[in-house]
């Protein structure tokens, strides 16, 4: 790895599943990592996993990255602003403008505190799940304030990129407007779809699909942590949850109907704007371009993906995607690849001259 | 393949994705299948694919498949079961309900009709969309009614296990509840998420992540089939989406004052009974038992992945899932492989002894 853009030490406050991945990613590029946790079989469970070091009385640290629990951030943060009144300040909760305010309200030196944000994270959590490679190519939201000095804006973007994201310019409120709509309110969601399924009969359980699966992984996340941040940004999630509720109470008037007049219109008009709204998600690469879909079958033994995908390389085409699709108890599975559509047919005359069975393509 | 367990003609009505599907896989196995459309585009398109042959006056099917829009399905079926008075009806609509009771109706012979309904499909439809391994694996509801003949019965059955389906009995109305529950419910609720991105800032959106991906991607599915699904499934559909509008209004209720006495533990409470549903899913392979998971970095070149699996099946590991994930822009994408908890550390060595970078490992 290249060397750190960040001159100095580093503390880190908090070493669970984001504070462990950040220092991590700055061990390897060789800062000296400083870390703390008010657990202290955290701390010495991250120390074991070499993410940094103790703090000593010498230390000197340029920058702290408050990682701790959305609730306490603006207290740690204000606590670490007035014990190092050298270093910059920076945090990671998914929520940024209520720690503001708590910060103005206690006349913390705004000047040296950059509010953060990283678009990463996993169902799982804790320095156990860290990962020194989590934040590459994530959105990371750097949510300065008018108070904020310029240079210390920069350092937290050296940060930034250093740990291989992108860094995203926006104030507290634009950013928790956004999370709001792209990650609370989906949470929300499929929290309560997934409430649904908890009393229901084990056939109707036996009959769930990807559909259901997809739209309710998220369901599975940590209620401690997300009590937190709902909490804390509940005026833009309670906004947006209305004019849901208002689309849902619309499409069950036409439910309860919906052989009435008007009530196929208003349940057609409301999938559509599904569509419409769905399409706006940008793709996986960044762009909305649409790739070609190759559905191969592959048996259920080592090696045959393998071999797969060897001749794809072979035949110098590269794939955009792949995804693995085992049939519950059936002995193969189904293995779709995406490709550039231009690629698509001579792709599909290798596999079938080499014997591979292509069970569909999709442009 | 092996032979078909049907002897004598099946006719397939209606060469949509999962009639010319079905027609696909029989032709497969040797069955001499007559397609119909009433669309003569549509059957020349499943004809030019090979999905069967053209109906002529000497046919006597043994079986009739009615694969047609819903809202169509009881008027086919009754039409079939009138054209051929010795062969068994079957149909592939997702309610079955609302049908059963049209064919009552219409004086229909029941004894012959048996309901079906393959839980199985694409975000795309068409002929064109058509693959003969689409229902492998998958469940197939069988529902027939207390008129169906035991023999009728049998015989869609052997469809079924023809086409690589598990076969599940139950009652039209349990199907209903059941779909409703795990299909339709789901569709509304990432058709209404998905909703709120339409008119959403483009900087918002530029924060999407899987998370919202997966919530909302079955919202792009096909508005004409879904109004006709939700309009025949309504009741159902409407019962279940009322509990969830319970559900929204008393967190929305705990998220206008999150700190008011109560309101914490109300939205705590929320959050841990969608972990409690999410975990009633079954698994990839029908199990709900864990696998170990192994993140690897590999370069966004042609072979690389290729080479990285061929290795795994060198060392005589066979993965369970694996997840390809590329990074927005970045050069290289991280892959998630899950193995059986037994093998992890073994995958784990073989890896890193040939020079892969191992970003994380999971339990």
């Amino acid at each position: 790895m290249s060397e750190s853009r960040i001159a100095g030490q580093v503390r880190v406050v908090g070493t669970g599943l984001l504070g462990a991945s950040i220092a991590h990613a700055l061990v390897a590029r060789g800062v000296d990592v400083i870390l703390h946790d008010s657990s202290r079989a955290n701390l010495t469970l991250a120390l074991d996993y070499g993410a940094g070091r103790r703090a000593t009385h010498e230390d000197a640290p340029v920058l702290v990255v408050v990682a701790v629990p959305p609730d306490v951030t603006a207290d740690v943060v204000a606590a670490e602003l007035a014990a190092w009144p050298n270093a910059i300040v920076t945090d990671v909760a998914s929520v940024k403008r209520g720690i503001l305010d708590e910060l103005m309200a206690a006349h913390a030196d705004l000047t040296r505190y950059v509010g953060g944000h990283p678009l990463a994270g996993r169902e799982r959590g804790g320095a156990i799940s860290a990962r020194a490679d989590l934040f590459i190519g994530r959105p990371w939201v750097i949510a300065a304030s008018t108070s904020t000095a310029t240079a210390a804006a920069r350092l937290v973007e050296d940060l930034v990129i250093d740990l291989g994201a992108v860094p995203v310019r926006m104030s507290a409120a634009q950013h928790d407007d956004s999370v709001a709509l792209v990650s609370h309110v989906p949470q929300v969601v499929a929290t309560l779809l997934a409430r649904r399924l908890a009393g229901a009969p084990e056939p109707a359980v036996a009959l769930a699909g990807q559909g259901l699966r997809d739209t309710t992984r998220i369901a599975a996340s940590d209620p401690e942590l997300w009590v937190q941040i709902l909490g804390a940004n509940a005026i833009p999630v309670v906004e947006i949850l209305r004019a849901y509720r208002d689309d849902l109470d619309a499409l069950l008037a036409a439910l309860q109907e919906p052989d009435a007049p008007g009530a196929r219109r208003a349940i057609a008009e409301t999938l559509a704007g599904g569509n419409a709204g769905v399409s706006r998600i940008p793709g996986k690469h960044g762009q909305s371009s649409h790739f070609s879909q190759l559905v191969i079958v592959v048996d259920d033994t080592p090696g045959q993906l393998a071999r797969l995908l060897s001749e794809i390389g072979e035949a110098g085409i590269n794939m955009e995607d792949l995804s693995l699709e085992h049939s519950p108890g059936a002995q193969f599975g189904l293995v779709e690849i995406s490709v550039l559509p231009e690629v698509e047919q001579q792709l599909m005359a290798e596999l079938e001259s080499r014997g591979w069975k292509i069970a569909g393509a999709f442009a």
